[in-house]
Parts: C-alpha cells; structure tokens; sequence
C-alpha cells in the first residue's frame, strides 16, 4: 500500500490508535482495490481469507436461502469493516457482500489480523468497539422487524433520513426502491402498500425524492425511537 | 464470593483462560444471586451497572416499543452472558432481561470489566469471542425473519428442537406457546396458524409435545440451513 493509503487507514477508528509497528504488520500483504458495481467480495458459507474495510463507496449484505431467497441485511457506508466476526472466529461467512456503488476496499489478510490481535490490546479494544457496534446495529434491526408493521418501518426509515439531511422534510431516497424493500424485510409489493399509506398521512413522493409534509403525523403513526434509529458511531472502549 | 462459586464462574469459556489476578480484580465487588421468575434484570433505556452471568435457569431478553408492544428478542441458557457490547459500550441496554425459570446469576461490576479488558489481553480474546458468537446469533435472526414464513420458522425451531433432543421425532416444547410465538416474532394467532399448517404435513401436537412424524417432508417444506439454525457454542480467538 502507498503512504497515502496507509495514512488514510491508520486515521480510521479502528487503527486509530494502534502502534506503528501493529500497524505495519497488518497491513505488511493487504492491498487496496477498487471495485466496480455487483462485484460480489465475499460470499455466504465460505471461510474468509480477508476483512474488508471499506474507504469509499456502498456495500450490500445479502443473505440467501437454500431455495433461492434473496433479502438484504445491511447496506454499508464508508468507513466501515466487514465482517470481523467471521474473519475473527475463522467461520463461515453468514451472508454475502456486493458492492452497490463503486467501492474503495482494502483487504487485510485474516491470518494477520488474529495473530497481531494477541499481541496488540489497543487493536483487540478496537475490534471489541466494531463488534459491540455490530451487534446493536444487528438487535436494533431485530427490533424494527419484530416491533413494528412494514408502514412504521418504512416511516420510521424515511424520517431517519429526514434528520440525516437536515430535517427540513425533504428526502432523496439513498438506493432504488427494490434495495430499500429488501433492507427492510419487505417485498417490492409491500413497499408500494407501505407507501401509499404513508401518501395518504400527507408524504408526497416524487420519484427519488420524498417530501414529508407532516412529520408530526408521521411521527405519531410509525413511533420513531432512538433506541432503535439512531446510529452509534461513537463507541469506545477503555478510554474512559 | 465463595470458592465453589469462584472455581464455577472460572470453569465458563468466558473465564477460563484468565489469570487468577485478572478473575480476583474482576469479582472483587462481583456477587452471586438466585432470582426467581419474573424477576427483571436490567432494563431497556438504563446504563449498565453490572455484567450479568448466568449459571442456571433461563431468561428472557425483551424489547418494548414505545406505545408498549413487547417482543422476545432470545431466550438465554446457560451459561451465558448478557449484555457485554452495552456494558463495555457504557451505552443504555437495547433490551430488557426477565428471569423465565429462577436462575443463578453472577453479577460482575461493569466498571471492573472495563477497567481489567484494558489490562488482560486474554480477557479481551474472550470478550471478543462472546461477542462474535452473539453477533452472529443477532444475524441469523435476521435471516430467519427475513427470509422465512412465520410457518417455515416454527418448522425450523421444531427441527432443530428436534434434533437436539437426538433425533427420534419427538420434541418437549421448552416454553410455552406465548414465550415461543414472542420468540419467533409471531403474534400468538399466527402461530396456532402456523401450528395448523404443519399439522397438515403430518405433525402431531399433543399438549406440550410435538411428535415430527414425517420430518422428510417437514425440512422439504422448511428448509433447514445450518447457516441459520446450528448454534456455535465453540467460538474462540487467538487460539489457532
């Protein structure tokens, strides 16, 4: 990897505070890869060679059932590392991933990362703030599926992404409509349903673009709740 | 905390690998509990005060949307943990914890976990473990949500009921229908429905037991994965 990388690299929370040395050793065989649109990077049930981070770009995780099945578990923004609890426990990858637009990657071999991680505690408090992360990003989604109707879960979606951008009631929708069903556990169909019933609390959509008209209403029907729609980036460990 | 109980909380995958200073600093100020049913834990919306160990009985891990729905996030064994990412998050609990079968918990103080993860490299490991292990449970909960019929998922559980009771066709259900459907993100309506229609294929139901009399046809149905329905007990980092 170029300096330039390596910089950009080492300033991402998860090396952030990592020695030089761990650093070096890490990175001593990973390589830094652009990657077109639909390029699969790892796939469901194979053993991981690789954790990927992500510098620039979209990543889908697709998991699929034995008869064919498609969903979407998570749509991946930069900086972001996948998936570290395969690479970490050497087992087989529980989902796909797929690039969505054009992705900046680096790849770090698996066998460096668990052995420098007995050796280095800052890299093992770093992975331990990945994974708690992880995991509350994983039992919030557990949450919005079992608590909530598709109507709420698309509501409670789109008022999220109305914060995101500044709340002045303006959205334009991140992906096509057909990643946005998946990522929410909904049929094309569904969305559809799921959207004319929010038309009807005042939400206008004009293709991409989504007006909300009445967040109060919509607010008052979907139920939004940080504990299930605010994002955590800020986890820490040990540096309190 | 006396000896015996010393010498059970250092046999758990979680402490065994730890040096006998680490385990003294971590259960200084630790104490062990029996706790009947019903007894909530830790509650949705708090900051942890402790790491809860549970060494026998079950309990249950809920979450409760705003305007008061309620659902069953998992179903806890022993032995196990909960919740080490909001403990060494030091964020509020995603979930609450209520004793289902009286249990005996070891709670250990948050602060005394955080403080020894930045001293004990193998402390670390075994967080990480726990973590990855839990992780990968959350996502194949979401697989299972997303990518089955509510009547698929009841099969699904009922297989794998199955064959962790050895295989001869005949399953004791573990709670009742209420907990089960909670569980299985079902209202309990649609799990009588989703009973019926496995009835259908040959099913027998009688009171609290379950007799898979053609479990050909059920996995034909269902579709078992292992990706999704075999736990890892087995997880460990660092120890390749």
């Amino acid at each position: 990897m170029d300096p330039k990388d390596l910089e950009r690299l080492s300033a991402i929370p998860l090396f952030s505070d990592l020695s030089t040395d761990t650093l070096r050793e890490l990175t001593n065989g990973a390589f830094l890869q652009r990657f077109p649109s639909e390029t699969v990077l790892c796939r469901q049930g194979e053993l991981p060679n690789f954790l990927h981070v992500m510098l620039e770009g979209s990543v889908q995780l697709t998991a699929t059932s034995l008869d064919g099945r498609e969903t979407v578990v998570e749509i991946l923004k930069p900086v972001d590392a996948f998936m570290p609890a395969a690479v970490l426990a050497n087992k087989p990858y529980l989902i796909s991933a797929k690039v969505v637009d054009a992705a900046r990657i680096v790849l770090l071999p698996a066998q460096a990362l668990r052995d420098q991680i007995a050796r280095d505690p800052q890299l093992s408090l770093a992975i331990i703030a990945s994974l708690a992360r992880q995991y509350r990003g994983m039992l919030r989604q557990v949450k919005d599926l079992k608590l909530r109707t598709s109507t709420q879960r698309l509501g409670c979606y789109l008022l999220a992404l109305g914060e995101e951008a500044g709340g002045n009631g303006a959205v334009e929708l991140p992906h096509d409509k057909r990643l946005i069903a998946a990522r929410l556990g909904m049929t094309p169909e569904s969305l559809s349903r799921a959207f004319s019933a929010l038309r009807k609390m005042g939400m206008e959509v004009h293709g991409n673009r989504v007006v909300l008209k009445d967040a109060e209403r919509l607010r008052e029907y979907c139920i939004p709740d940080r504990l299930i729609d605010s994002p955590e980036p800020d986890i820490k460990i040990g540096a309190a």
